[in-house]
């Protein structure tokens, strides 16, 4: 049992999960995985569970809660870990939902290398274990073959055959091994001071450079083209604000935008967000 | 009201959430926030829900449930949307707690402005809303501005009147804005077909290039160590995969490590993982 850190409450399911005994060696399914608080997930209540948070019993989330399971069984007791994904598909929320790692809170992070993978590691030393899909036994079980290197289209897979391979297959087409995390990668960056941006008049982290990232040209938005359009927000509750003409960043990307996207740690360089 | 994904069971709490009556103008804080299948949290219920998700009752996360809650009242009704939220820090919990949209699910993204802003927007037109904290209105609530510009220590901080100030100051600190997000920024890029990497036999995007990212140089794990250090994960349930020597793609980092983090459109290189 590997239960740091405070919190909490289970990720609802819309019936309740009924109390599992403890797995047993013949019985290996009984239970598929647990959340760090302690709650036991069957299969079946965890795609239920799935479903809730993620939208759709996605087969990789599925899995992904059998990933993070055989990691956090064999954990060490007594650490206070944080994770890091190697995909950000799907496995992020297996994440999210059974260990107190999150996008938002910091303990997770996400590196964008498209394995499909995890680990959990203490957070002072990193040392940790990580869980890999081990495609090369993925023979034995087609239906998983086929959806992982996608063989075949999505509307010919067969769904329910998918998901029976996964709870078969169970930890067998699993890889566990201990890793140490990369000391540079360790530990938490505070953002520092904040400051004005002297073009959109946002607070943003001081340490970005004169203006904000987005006035230096990343900004995910045009310039006013949603006000041209006319699109106004439908009644504000309460306009305590007025609706502001003021650009919110949407300089055009500048020609050495992509120059400005190296330099990350020194500081006013624009980190790529997680794409794969 | 917006809801258009399926799903969705409710963040639990550890209490059941209260019936609340829809929020009239004299009382705009009965409902602080409202989750995309329907339930409604006061602020107390809230943070209730923010210490079972993210650990602990971060303010900027108790915050944040407003603001989406802002952006998803004023949508018109019927679309499909998807949200960007401008930093890592705790924003995106608000919005995976509040909406259909996770990390894993792909319909959330986090760019790393280290603006305290989101927007939920059109997933096919780009169309949508933006809200920010407006720092320029914190004057009237010292204990906000004293934590968000960092101006006191966490421990000087009174964390009780900190919450009060974010209570009933409300959407009086929010502004709200239409925005188009700009369209390359629109759309999920599929990760394509899947390879064995040559190097460390694992599966990856075959348009990473001929080896997988981490055998590349940008592995988060040292080569070796761990297994060196003789730690080895303790008795996994069911031991399918032998522990294995193998690399996890542990080279050392490259010098032109930096050079290879260009190029994300490109295929081969290296996307920052989200660091502000």
């Amino acid at each position: 049992m590997v239960l740091r850190r405070p919190g909490n409450a289970p990720i609802a399911m819309s019936r309740p999960l009924k109390p599992l005994a403890v797995a047993m060696p013949e019985s290996p399914s009984a239970v598929w995985c647990r959340r760090h608080t302690g709650e036991l997930y069957s299969f079946e209540t965890f795609i239920e569970a799935v479903r809730g948070f993620h939208g759709h019993a996605a087969p990789g989330l599925v899995l992904g809660g059998r990933m993070v399971h055989l990691a956090s069984s064999a954990l060490p007791s007594g650490i206070l870990y944080d994770a890091l994904c190697e995909t950000a598909n799907c496995l992020p929320d297996a994440i999210q939902m059974l260990t107190p790692c999150t996008i938002g809170n910091g303990w997770l992070r996400v590196e964008p290398l498209g394995r499909f993978a995890l680990a959990l590691f203490d957070k002072s030393t990193g040392r940790g274990l990580r869980v890999a899909l081990d495609a090369g036994r993925l023979d034995a079980w087609p239906a998983i073959k086929a959806w992982f290197f996608k063989l075949k289209d999505k509307a010919d897979q067969d769904a329910g055959r998918l998901m029976e391979q996964i709870r078969l297959a169970d930890d067998g087409i699993l890889r566990l091994q201990p890793i140490q995390v990369r000391p540079d990668a360790l530990g938490k960056r505070s953002l520092g001071p904040r400051r004005l941006c002297a073009e959109c008049g946002e607070s943003y982290p001081a340490r970005h450079g004169p203006t904000c990232r987005a006035c230096q040209g990343h900004s995910p938005y045009l310039a006013g083209q949603a006000t041209a359009a006319g699109w106004h927000p439908a009644r504000p509750r309460r306009p305590a604000a007025a609706l502001p003409e003021d650009p919110v960043g949407e300089h055009p990307i500048s020609p050495d935008a992509d120059e400005a996207g190296r330099g990350l740690e020194g500081g006013s360089g624009h980190p790529r967000p997680i794409r794969e």
